[in-house]
């Protein structure tokens, strides 16, 4: 069972879990952004392996570096790795975690929102590989994940919306309140002693539904809601160099698909028009630009992991908040409608 | 649950089993050695994976290589990855399984006894890193294995030999009776219809030891017998530009374990005779010439990823045959001891 700690007194969980775990050898992985946290977590003699920050580095010349470190620097199958960082830092060091000497056992200190509700928790490992969003990966839960907003106090604030849009997608798959709580939080203006709560409740919807089903053969796939299109837009962006935020993408996924939930299961419409009022507010400008995308964009959907096949698109929808309905296909000419609508409500 | 089927009918039993799995896409993994029967295998349209043979090829750059073709000829989630060919290939194609989109369904064909008997069955997989063998890797069974000795026709001699030592590991780690079997089949003039029902009882020996314990916390370092000692000659051997075969390396570890056996827990030393014989006979040259090796020796062991800490030596050792002892740690004093007594016993 995965171990989940929602504090603000990072220093004492992480000690007491090092001295639970009984760890030959503690290695802190950080990027250049997080080295300072880790350096001043660092009461345990620990290694700390620096990888450059970004997407871009997610990928296999970066894990092959922080192997090689482990490699050379001792580290056996009882070492421990602790993940400081965002989910770029997370997702590389858990997968390198679980694949060094065939897995070791590994801890995520989450630093960002968009981490603690998203990467941190839940088992999903990898790296980018050629073009494609996580390729190579491994389902490996960390032992244990310490999630606190004290770190958040100095993120900027388009990182802090990013993080928003997957607290968002947990709160329309698991309940009506959750997501109309959500809903009454001014995550532009976030007072985070009212976000930690709210936190806990969010990331324990996505806990109980990774324990249901840890390799996403069913209910687990309700957690892609907004991402077959979020990660198109995503895509897309990169493919144009002008590349947006994960949760900006996801957050305008989630009203494309919720623009389908409507058209082929009757979604109620008055929570699009909801939905898309907070995107013009806190996650403008809207990444899609013309009908001339369209067809990219279906592409993109095409190549997700998440298809059985080319041949079919395959989405999570609503019928209603609260109520997911996985493995619902849609065919391209359905898809093109709803980015029309979907334009129209952002008044594109 | 793993499938294990014992069959001639090597065909047919592949035929049923992608009838049975339903994959969108078969993929063959083959070495430049075994291509030619993935060729004569496939009925399936796959596309033909091949990769150099050997295990210096064990590596990252082919481990890359094969994800890229997965990730380019359109694998999907429910693609089907089968890897014909010895342990090399069902390794490394294990963990390119495990990994590609966080993994997808694999079969092994076996067409090497050592393959066969060792690296096929069990949910090793893994790739050589520096210069560590399956230094990264991950626990993922294969969904199925199909073994035959229909491929063993082909063998060269030392192969059968060296698949035979594994054999004679498992033999002596789950009972007298088995093991005794093995010692009076003559694996230099190998009966190819006598051995199928050996290495059907021996095959599910492993199994059974794998099922009580995946990821090697307790019982399944048995299977580790023969292996501490057993690296070392072959890491040794590699260093020197003189490598010897796996199989080879792990003979001569069997009977230097047996020798500690015997020193630490009283093991009958009428068998290390027994054994000396059969190397002498089967598995000549003896790996290691003067006692300037030892120090080289006692610092891979070290290295060991079965290893809590570069402090203990770890190893699996014998009370008797079948009652194997595991976690026993030895100091570097009495391993080399023993390294004189296995010399004298080979009369080196």
């Amino acid at each position: 069972m995965q171990k989940l700690i929602f504090t603000n007194e990072v220093d004492r969980a992480l000690a007491n879990l090092i001295e639970e775990m009984k760890p030959a050898g503690v290695f802190f992985l950080a990027d250049s952004n997080t080295r300072p946290i880790a350096d001043s977590l660092n009461r345990f003699g620990a290694t700390v392996i620096e990888i450059a920050a970004g997407d871009d580095n997610k990928n296999l010349t970066t894990l092959s570096a922080v192997w090689e470190t482990l490699s050379t620097s001792g580290a056996t199958r009882r070492s421990l790795l602790v993940n400081i960082g965002g989910g770029m830092v997370t997702d590389l060091g858990g997968f390198a975690a679980a694949t060094f000497k065939r897995g070791i056992r590994f801890i995520n200190v989450a630093t960002t929102l968009l981490g603690a509700v998203d990467a941190a928790v839940g088992g999903k490992t990898g790296v980018n590989f050629l073009h494609f969003k996580n390729e190579i990966g491994a389902f490996a839960p960390a032992d244990a994940v310490i999630i606190s907003t004290r770190f958040f106090a100095t993120l900027p604030s388009a990182e802090l919306r990013s993080g928003f849009a997957e607290m968002l997608k947990h709160g329309l798959i698991s309940s009506q309140e959750t997501y109309r709580r959500l809903l009454a939080f001014d995550i532009a203006r976030a007072d985070l002693d009212a976000l930690l709560p709210l936190l806990e409740e969010n990331v324990n919807v996505k806990r109980t539904i990774v324990e249901l089903d840890p390799r996403e053969q069913g209910i687990r796939k309700a957690l892609n809601l907004g991402h077959t299109a979020g990660h198109a837009f995503e895509s897309l962006a990169m493919e144009r160099q002008r590349p947006i935020p994960h949760g900006f993408a996801v957050a305008h996924g989630l009203l494309v698909e919720m623009v389908l939930s409507n058209l082929l299961l009757g979604f109620p419409s008055e929570e699009l028009h909801r939905v898309a009022a907070l995107l013009r507010e806190a996650y403008a400008p809207a990444p899609l630009l013309s009908c001339s995308d369209y067809d990219a964009l279906v592409e993109l959907m095409r190549h997700d992991k998440k298809n059985a096949s080319r041949q079919q698109i395959n989405f999570t929808l609503l019928r209603h908040p609260g109520e997911p309905v996985i493995d619902s296909t849609v065919n391209a000419e359905t898809i093109r409608g709803a980015l029309d609508i979907y334009r129209d409500l952002l008044g594109q």
